[in-house]
């Protein structure tokens, strides 16, 4: 990286050259002053006022200014619906923050291709309602749905709640346009599922957190929209039914299971505890299990769900289930697992993880970073749910009463236990600062030195989003 | 690239200081004389011997070697199951080639997380075997499955019959372990389906035709064994209707659609004809589409895909349909498909076509590309079928009786409808050396100079297959 980018000295005189060089066509996408909410994303560190900030409508006018940035040495934050937790698109001091907010926009849906192609500023709540509308249905699908933008879920390969069944964003993206650092525009818009011509420089993009290039449009895939949905809330006795279970569900749901939930009791007791959220069971179990199947007929798919339940329980998998009987049923079953948005009322301040570890592992890994997390830090609490099916697993931790939280320390704890089971210190949030120093407790030396590699091959003077991720 | 690789002059004093500089550990990796099958692919190109053949036990080995070719500029040809249909495991003269052939086995097959781990020279039918016996699926299948290997598979992002439900190769492997040129090997062999830690590395290697890094293990995804098969033969009167009809499978089979294979009434004649290929309707129709779905439950997904069948008759989207009543019907349905594989006796010589559209689109195609290499070369045929589903449509053109074939004519009349159409000139086959004029038909001027950037900071003394893909 160019020494400079990281010393603010000099950094107003680049700003100026910048300025002075940016052609009239970008000229309007100047926003000043900027607004607060472009100080920050969703990450808990402290806000930070960028030197400018662009709101460009057009491809072209990303790239004028990535142009006179990349000639001025000047840092670039790319920015979506600033929903990231991870600091990803805070901006830099000295730098500038590129928002795609004015680039909204559905261009097109093919529905003989299955197909929609969008304007990388498009909110995904849009999006879905748009694929709805043709009797479509886009997958992605997370907390953030009304705020966070399209662009932003490719550059941080969003997964959400139904990555079991549909994937990732990486596997939703058929077609790019991105705007390199030196303003090159890469028309990459494939609608095609199969296309094996070269090098696949869509996924360069995908997951790489606005560090090598500005994603301007994209080619979503879509899919039916499902017919019908079921739902059940299933207690276990331990972790090995809790595999069971889901190897159950994928042999007996087949392709139709859509989400595959499991809770730990210390995240069902403070989940139960939000106001308004039902238990659906009567007792306590040692696990707590959200199943969920999207079918395509309510005559064939509600009985193979039936089937399903009184097959686990008949061979003592499952100890007890409450089945949805409506879709308001799935939406309040839902509801238990959705409550931790509500945890910073009921808990106070704390920590989010989203660690990925296989699944036969989980119990361990939540067992051992239990006992790290209150070892490390008096009174330190900390509580177990997630996506188990995919990988993932999702854990609060926190000192109540306490602060600040000490962050630090909780930190050190989940991710030296993640590192002990060869996990992931990320398995869909992204790394942006917040992660940066322990990138290296699950990636090799030689990986992380790829991608440096590539880096330096796509933002040579390192402009795009520097301090991110990895440090070039 | 270094000047010096494309040309022959100097290339033995090269081999010589390679040979000289390679450790012990490598050196039994040396296979002398180089065995017929080593000298090329399944292109119709001539053969070509190499300067030597290693073929190396461990990911140790295959970095030795790298190391030394890398330090003397020798150019390495990687080789799997050469089953390859457009030169890209086809060695070049003075340069070394370096087969997986002995690198195969199972490493492990986890099955909670369902994942296998695999060595890159272990043939396909070998990991669909050992799945199976665990009640597990390795979902990829194509014709070569006997013959070509997993890490080929990997390089050239295979397909084959069931992308429609299960994805390609891109989608099937979780992890890798790739040496690079210089012989750095790289261990990414994740197990986790969701990993947000940093740039994807592994997805710049697979469709990469070794020219990138050389795979020697895979991490792959497995699902579970389906319960059921049931396919059928259906006839339609026209492409609006084939269109109508996916449309409806994916709304009414949903997640359980396997293939979707349309069938043009040229092809459907020659196939036809084939002898041992039995026609399963009683009159021609305008199209033919075979149809599968995997269920998990004959007494659930049987009826369901009666009830689908049932369907698209009242709306009048089917003339006739045959259905199986056996996986043995299965199978003789596949087997009209399959023909192709028997083309070369019944037809003669003739070129073949893998190319990618929006579904739309490809009726279309298909008259202006019959139109177009009957005009090109006087008695042009050809003849249109694929996975219409995925947006790839095969095709075959020849001239009866004539030797040689006019090739070059041919691919020109394709490759220019296909231009036309904004297709993509390779959907799975790959580009290697025979498709390689038509690469810029099918990518921009940007994300060729993309691709070019990103070869040279992988492979900066350009050894890894040089000449195939792109030229740096």
């Amino acid at each position: 990286m160019d020494g400079g980018i990281s010393n603010p000295a000099g950094t107003a005189e680049r700003l100026a050259q910048m300025l002075a060089a940016l052609p009239d066509l970008a000229r309007d996408a100047l926003v000043d002053p900027v607004p607060p909410r472009n100080l920050n994303d969703w990450s808990a560190l402290p806000p930070e006022t960028p030197a400018a900030l662009f709101c460009p409508r057009s491809a072209e006018q990303v790239a004028a200014i990535l142009a006179a940035a990349n000639a001025a040495r000047v840092p670039v934050v790319p920015q979506g619906g600033l929903t990231g937790l991870c600091g990803g698109a805070r901006p830099i001091a000295g730098g500038i923050a590129l928002s795609l907010e004015k680039m909204t926009g559905i261009e097109e849906i093919d529905e003989a291709s299955a197909t929609m192609t969008v304007l990388a500023g498009t909110p995904l709540e849009l999006i879905q309602r748009a694929a709805a509308e043709r009797g479509l249905f886009f997958s992605l699908d997370l907390g953030a749905r009304g705020s966070c933008a399209i662009g932003g879920n490719a550059g941080t390969n969003a997964g959400g709640n139904r990555v079991i069944r549909y994937g990732m964003m990486r596997d939703l993206v058929l077609g790019a346009e991105v705007v390199l650092p030196d303003g090159t525009i890469v028309n990459a818009l494939s609608k095609l599922i199969k296309n094996n011509t070269g090098y696949d420089v869509r996924q360069l993009f995908i997951g790489s957190e606005g560090t090598l290039g500005v994603i301007t449009r994209l080619v979503l895939k879509l899919h039916p929209a499902p017919g019908c949905t079921h739902a059940a809330i299933c207690g276990l006795s331990d972790y090995d039914k809790v595999v069971d279970l889901l190897r159950g569900a994928r042999r007996k749901l087949g392709p139709t299971l859509s989400a595959f939930e499991a809770m730990w009791p210390d995240y069902w007791e403070v989940a139960c505890a939000v106001p308004g959220v039902r238990d659906p069971l009567e007792a306590r179990h040692a696990h707590t299990v959200l199943i969920e199947a999207q079918g395509t007929d309510e005559a064939i798919d509600g009985p193979r769900f039936m089937a399903f339940l009184e097959a686990m329980f008949e061979e003592g998998i499952i100890e007890d289930a409450a089945i949805s009987q409506s879709l308001s049923d799935v939406q309040a079953f839902w509801g238990v697992r959705d409550a931790c948005a509500e945890f910073k009322t009921t808990l106070g301040p704390h920590h989010a993880y989203d660690v990925g570890l296989p699944t036969g592992q989980m119990d361990g890994f939540a067992r051992a970073c239990r006992a790290a997390v209150a070892e490390a830090v008096p009174g330190g609490r900390s509580v177990y749910y997630g996506h188990i099916g995919d990988g993932n697993l999702h854990l609060l931790a926190w000192v109540p009463g306490a602060a600040p939280q000490p962050g630090e320390a909780l930190d050190e704890a989940v991710y030296a236990t993640v590192r002990a089971f060869g996990g992931s210190v990320s398995a869909e949030h992204g790394i942006g600062t917040t992660k940066k120093k322990y990138l290296e407790f699950s990636r090799s030396p030689e990986e992380l030195d790829l991608m440096r590699r590539v880096k330096r091959a796509l933002d040579p003077n390192g402009i795009l989003n520097p301090g991110k991720v990895i440090d070039a």
